[in-house]
């Protein structure tokens, strides 16, 4: 059997397990020039919300009875394929099935010699990527700077951070729990963490935090949060949007503080970036991630939750915060 | 006698005539090495309102009792100094005075055979230069987008637009009366003009007015003439905030729709600047200005307001949009 998890319906405001349909297809058969592959590992992220919906995201939408697809990585099961043979490893978008036919196309050829094979979905794959061509695109901090960013202990937030601190920042992070403001400090080196959920006046904390004021606001979740960092921005402040989790479930266009008079009086300059905007950059980032991994100036957390069956509810997850760094589902 | 105008006490909301205060002074004396500038034409502008208010803002607060300034064009009066004679004209940021004294410092000598006085305020000026460098430095315009410009038959707009045209793009223009549309398609050659007083769905009309989008936007305006605006971006762009007039009489924080999720989903870029962020680069863009002017495919427009007593009220037109062109009191 070969089970599959399909788009039941478009999710109205927050998702919920009924958006979700599993299903079970028979194991399919390469053909020349292809490889059977079985699902090792399941990326689930919170970009994946905006394809849900019938509407202009950032790629397209998944389509109503059609399987949901992820970064996974997989094993070659069988092979026809001339550059892939039976065992290797790879990585890739693909499809939320057990089992599934490829021609290899997209797909990367993974070194479990460099990394756990589940760093790929993260800090060497599309999330540590993002983290660091964001913050040193975008972001181009300068040593000294005052950094925060924002959905700090997950996936993308909590490898900003850390290169923030390679490149000589002040790094002040903003998440959701105690704990997990704790592992920022103590597993990731951030200079401080706020938990937003229990500081009374975040503005000020924010302040507080970073007497120098903020040069760089690496933005994951826009909304409230967003709104008291601005307040804090200094002259030239550079502000990489990288996603808007707090808004992505909302029914209704999410209003707050006009941010045009900030941005106008602080000279600042705020992008919004999707990874493959810097695809040329990619080997660049890789590399420098993966030295700065071998070095151990790097470190990681991942989230790790078992069996296919699981992946709707990790991603549903993702929106409770219940992840600390990667949230993966491990087949 | 001497007239000035001083800062009489600090707006709340839209400034009224209150707000300042007439005195008579005595003509000074210039010392060694001094002159004395008689005022030909002074320049209000839209900014000067954030410098009413007692907090911080592009640049320091004018003082209660003290004079207010901005772009003046002066006669030398009378000098001792080596480098400026008499009947000399000069330009620069000076007190709101008849008569005033000045060492020289940050004035400009104007060339009277190259364009009229008081286009040094506007198309040669400050408002000039910010169009150039903020529609090049930051919008970056390649051939054949679409730049929507607001407060578009304004001092900065009405320069914007033409510029746009002469690189090739197509411009639409957003201002407040029927006839500044009509002037900004007849003599400054924008593509379309909308009125957005008249306009009953303002985002309908920038998205048939734009039928391929709008790649650059260029703000002067804010609220929600930016919003409709935004809702119209392409992928990857440009949004230089110049100012965001509809807001500077706001009492209370203005709220509206959150644009992180426009600015992320279309990795546009939004870059507040002040004019002086690029100071470098003024003698090239007053050189390209003075020349498209000199090749005709330049124009300007001004309203010019005489007589000392009538700068507040010329200052306080400026927000119901009773100026076409730069706004000038002359002397």
């Amino acid at each position: 059997m070969n089970k599959v998890i399909l788009l039941n319906k478009r999710p109205v405001g927050k998702p919920t397990l009924n958006d979700f349909k599993f299903n079970n297809d028979v194991i399919p058969v390469p053909l020349a020039e292809d490889m059977l592959l079985k699902t090792l590992y399941v990326s689930v992220d919170p970009y994946l919300r905006g394809r849900m919906n019938d509407s202009k995201s950032y790629v397209p939408s998944f389509e109503i009875g059609k399987p949901i697809q992820s970064g996974i990585i997989a094993e070659v099961a069988d092979s026809t394929h001339s550059e892939f043979k039976k065992g290797d490893f790879v990585s890739g978008i693909l499809d939320w099935k057990e089992y599934q036919v490829s021609n290899g196309k997209g797909l990367n050829k993974l070194d479990v010699n460099v990394s756990a094979l589940s760093s790929y979905l993260g800090i060497l794959g599309m999330t540590g990527i993002t983290a660091y061509l964001g913050l040193t695109e975008i972001g181009a901090p300068k040593k000294g700077e005052t950094i925060v960013v924002s959905g700090a202990a997950g996936a993308v937030g909590s490898v900003v951070g850390q290169i923030g601190k390679i490149m000589g920042c002040s790094v002040v992070g903003i998440t959701g729990t105690d704990d997990k403001a704790e592992l920022l400090k103590s597993k990731f080196k951030f200079d401080n963490a706020i938990n937003y959920k229990t500081t009374p006046d975040l503005n000020l904390a924010i302040r507080n935090a970073c007497p120098k004021g903020v040069d760089i606001y690496f933005d994951n979740v826009g909304g409230e949060i967003s709104d008291a960092v601005l307040a804090n921005i200094n002259k030239y402040a550079r502000l990489p949007v990288c996603g808007s989790i707090s808004l992505y479930n909302d029914t209704e266009v999410s209003v707050g503080p006009r941010i045009q008079p900030i941005i106008l009086t602080k000279s600042a300059m705020m992008r919004g970036f999707l990874v493959g905007d810097f695809s040329s950059k990619f080997p660049v980032a890789i590399k420098q991630l993966a030295n700065w991994l071998k070095e151990g100036k790097l470190t990681y957390a991942e989230t790790i939750i078992n069996g296919f069956e699981n992946i709707p509810q990790a991603f549903l997850d993702l929106f409770e915060g219940k992840n600390e760094g990667k949230m993966i589902v491990k087949i």
